[in-house]
């Protein structure tokens, strides 16, 4: 990190103020939390598991590489290289798993809201129409026979095999990439079936060589986005409306602890969809009133609320969003959460002290969350959405009378940000009034040099909370490069306040503000979660088809500053099977295999025009981000 | 281990001589070695590794745990129980995943085999009768209709989610465990739901609480075996025939340098049946002829080897069977293989620097294999097996020339072990006139106490290779207990000389030896490979079902005495949930977890009915073994 940038961060936990509010808070009363908990493990890391040179996979292990004292191989025999690129294939396997889980759930969700058995309703018919052309259905039918078609060809096209036609890819992916993909062998299957192969290669004794288990990771990218993420945004889309630009609330400032508060969390969005539709209800406000609230509110967090702030006004029952994962305590120590309702991933596993201390409800509402201290469980079945929503809200009203009870102190910072979210390709060209050269002209006149498209997590490892992600953007923009977001990073710059139009003003450079003003746009467009990887994606491969040219030649790169978990390693993965320079914060753990290295960060240039790009220090990154869409702009003749 | 048992294995490095001979060349070739590496990995093992309290899944991580020193959780806030038991679940994730990786390339063999593009046919007609009228599948149709029709019921088996039916655990589950599991919410859908399931509920900040991690293993174990293995293992009786005991050849002494050696290793027939068919052909014969060698072989390696040689008499082409996984960098030693035909898993990764020193050809036959220095790739497709098998006796041939040529000094231990293979349930029956009431006598007579599972891999992490194996199978029958084996461990001890019925006399107690003498049996069943799992299983719910009661009232037990892989992990798990005893060895990364290790070897048994046993000394597992059984029969009212 350059130095005023690095110096400015001493002391501090996050970006945010609001989470430094919180965090006095969290200390004063002795909780344990993810700030502190990092500092201590910082003291006992293991270099070898930095380094990916740990492997527990067998019972002939733990085993370790060390050169230095003459362990050059695991007991099976395994090497430093093939090691570190198994395990962080394990991962990627976690991802796409994640992914096609969640896709899964869309596309039933799709089917029982066609058959008639959620509150949900076809809402963009037009997108619905636009996909069913897109993979060969009929639209000559019923809305909701159409419905149920698409819903069976998607989850279809999740499971099949390498003889089957690929539909998603035939239909999405850039025209240049299929025939590179088909030319390495990486054309995959659906995202289950490359997951089952990966799977098996991971397994003691099966895949030895680093290489070949770098191109499963890329055919694993490959199937991910387009085989779940990109079907799955879509179906959300048809369901609750494609998102389109509009002005929300981020921050803690948004939490008032006389409602009764219902928090959603996780990447779906089903239950909070079924509960807004229930708590717009005056019924619903009239038994929180009577329980001696004001009402009662929803809130978004993390990739579930963003879900719903791209498609949802705020209003007075859909308050806003608090900003990403690691917001999570801070949020729960306010003081003001009824319920605290979990799906997907981010619900972090220490938070029943929380739950405790400041009468909290924790509920799942899926089937793969759980953690200790959950109140309740409701796994997700689409045709009981509703009385989920009842149920919620039931749990809510009586914390809420607890709350009160037991006099739980709220304590909320000020703070309440503007940002504009909910944008999409569908959005952009509508904005350029549908059609790609106006956004192809201001990049050809230098006036936007490039694009980048971040999409990642948010980590402790590069620095406080959000200040790589939020310092590159700066950077970034400051250079007259656009940014495009999704993720949790993508909530770290709506609460920092760069996805507004005086954002451009206050920051970008001239090139930059003079386009945002054009087009009364911020300079960081909100794309939404770290799924709309695929839908990031949609609009690059716009961009390239529209130019005749390969997505490797764009003047555009990715960038995962603060990459936490696994989904993002999958995005990465994909970004540089899709020809992107791919720049990954904090370094993965692979440092101690000097070939995989090699590969990831050199040859795979010449392979997939993509590589991985190192660093923590925002300065020398969009330094280097800028170097690479400046060599592409020459390579397409721009100056 | 007890002393004197410990005493003999001093300085060794397996329990069998062939390798203990080898080693000595391996050594003065200055060739790394799995059991050189073992040692030397021994002296830097990770403590925190070893007690499940290490965690690198995110960028926030790696995570330790060490109450010492106050870092009770994960950066995240994960607990030492939950940490040590997603480990644990992403390992089973592995077995359960390859297991249906297996089952995949079965079922599509059966399909593409009835559809006449295979070199195989249905060879087991009552068989594939008799599956689909356990699957409801109409048998009044042609026989190639009946095997596609039951290929797309098994396939979509492995698919279905929770709404669906299961057809395979209402076909072959134990009557009362079905009941149980749907208590107790582990009655599952699919393989590949259940891991999608299990995946994405070992994603950062998902699943954070170790006992519904723990129930997420069971009810995948209870997937894999049903859904996956037995559905497997039958279509495999169906194309090769149901397994019926018959003498075998086993251990390296089968290996002839003058002839052209192609060894299949792995856990799949397919290649290794068609170039069987091919080799007995004059045409090849004469080939390998014309190339200086007295002919051409075929070798059984590890499962595949198993696969073969349950189902294929020996003669002058299959020749036998070398031993298990710790034996393969001892056979290439040998200077004899021309081929090694890889596919599935169990193919250690630094074996081409044997192939390099005795001039071995390496080639995967599968989607999934790829290790450094391996000279030919041809992924798996039923369509094209018989192409793959030309292949491969062709570059046998090449290598044979070139082994000549580069005059590769052979040498080859002497000893050649017969043993009985080819058990199976309906071997068993056959012995017995066809029902289970002689078994059920012999066992309420006290001649048989009790009957063990043992399926497992071989380690070197509780002594020399096999050492445990075959030690506690020692003890075993002579406590007049029957031991019915699967996997590695089962080839342990067929070269070991247990699965003959001079054993029977020279090591059974009284009891036993009479039983064996009067059936002509060994004291240990070859019931095949680790995923016969699910075959072995079948006996005992025969069993269970039979008397009317449930699998963990039976006087039974399973042991995994060396497991080493992920797949053992499953069947373990499945055991526990299938009601019984399972004892484990080496101990699983687990000990840093109290409450988990409470969970598992005792609360479960409460829940389940079965219980994971611990401990490395055979004599006192033998004993813990037999008083299990013992009070198993006192609740039968058997003294």
């Amino acid at each position: 990190m350059s130095e005023t940038i690095l110096e400015k961060s001493e002391g501090r936990v996050s970006y945010h103020d609001s989470v430094e509010e919180m965090i006095k808070r969290i200390r004063e009363d002795g909780m344990s939390n993810a700030f502190d908990r990092y500092a201590l493990q910082d003291k006992i890391r293991c270099k070898f598991c930095l380094e990916g040179l740990s492997c527990q996979l067998c019972s002939n292990g733990p085993c370790r590489i060390s050169e230095k004292t003459g362990q050059t191989k695991g007991v099976c025999g395994i090497s430093a290289d093939a090691m570190a690129m198994r395990n962080f294939l394990l991962k990627n396997i976690m991802g796409a798993g994640t992914y096609s889980h969640h896709a899964y759930e869309a596309f039933r969700t799709l089917k029982a809201t066609a058959e008639g058995k959620t509150p949900f309703k076809i809402t963009d018919v037009n997108k619905l129409k636009w996909m069913c052309e897109k993979v060969g259905i009929n639209t000559n039918q019923e809305i909701n026979d159409m419905a149920i078609e698409l819903a069976v060809l998607l989850e279809d096209q999740q499971i099949i095999g390498i003889e089957d036609k690929n539909i998603m890819i035939e239909a999405f992916a850039p025209k240049k990439r299929k025939e590179l993909w088909r030319k390495l062998d990486i054309y995959p299957g659906g995202t289950v079936h490359e997951e089952q192969n990966c799977v098996a290669s991971c397994l003691t004794n099966v895949d030895g060589s680093h290489v070949s288990l770098a191109m499963k990771a890329l055919r694993l990218g490959i199937a991910t986005i387009y085989n779940s993420q990109i079907g799955l945004e879509m179906v959300q889309d048809i369901l609750f409306g494609t998102p389109t630009p509009h002005e929300v609330n981020m921050d803690l400032g948004i939490m008032d602890p006389e409602y009764v508060n219902i928090v959603f969390n996780g990447h779906q969005p089903w239950p909070g969809v079924a509960t807004i539709l229930k708590a717009r209800t005056k019924e619903v406000q009239e038994k929180a009133k009577a329980a001696g609230a004001k009402g009662l509110r929803i809130v978004g967090s993390i990739e579930t609320g963003q879900e719903l702030l791209q498609r949802f006004e705020i209003d007075d029952v859909f308050v806003g969003h608090m900003g990403n994962w690691l917001t999570i305590e801070p949020l729960l120590a306010t003081g003001t959460v009824d319920v605290f309702a979990m799906e997907e991933n981010c619900s972090p596993p220490a938070i029943d002290m929380y739950a405790e201390k400041y009468q909290v409800t924790l509920v799942s509402v899926s089937t793969i969350i759980d953690l200790p201290g959950l109140d309740e469980k409701i796994p997700y079945d689409p045709s009981k959405v509703n009385a989920m929503a009842d149920r919620l809200i039931e749990l809510a009203i009586q914390n809420f009378k607890k709350r009160k009870e037991r006099n739980i102190q709220p304590m909320v910072p000020k703070k309440i940000q503007k940002a504009i979210a909910g944008f999409s390709t569908e959005a952009v060209l509508g904005a350029l009034g549908n059609k790609l050269d106006p956004l192809v002209d201001v990049i050809a006149a230098g006036k936007i040099k490039g694009v980048v498209a971040l999409a990642n997590c948010s980590t402790l490892r590069n620095g406080p909370q959000d200040w790589v992600t939020i310092n590159l953007t700066k950077e970034l923009i400051k250079k007259d490069i656009l940014v495009v977001s999704g993720g949790c990073g993508n909530h770290a710059l709506e609460v920092a306040g760069l996805c507004t139009v005086e954002a451009a003003n206050e920051l970008a450079g001239e090139g930059l503000k003079e386009v945002c003003n054009m087009l009364k746009i911020p300079p960081v467009l909100s794309f939404g979660t770290c799924t709309d990887t695929g839908r990031i994606s949609m609009l690059v491969t716009a961009l390239a088809d529209h130019l005749d040219v390969d997505v490797s030649d764009l003047p555009i790169a990715v960038t995962a500053p603060e990459w936490m978990e696994q989904k993002a390693t999958i995005d990465g993965i994909f970004a540089l099977a899709y020809g992107a320079y791919t720049h990954l914060s904090p370094t993965p753990f692979m440092t101690g295999a000097p070939q995989l290295v090699e590969l990831l960060t050199k040859k795979v240039e010449d392979v997939t025009g993509g590589k991985i790009a190192l660093g923590d220090n925002p300065v020398e990154v969009a330094n280097n981000i800028e170097a690479h869409i400046i060599s592409k702009r020459k390579g397409l003749g721009l100056s």
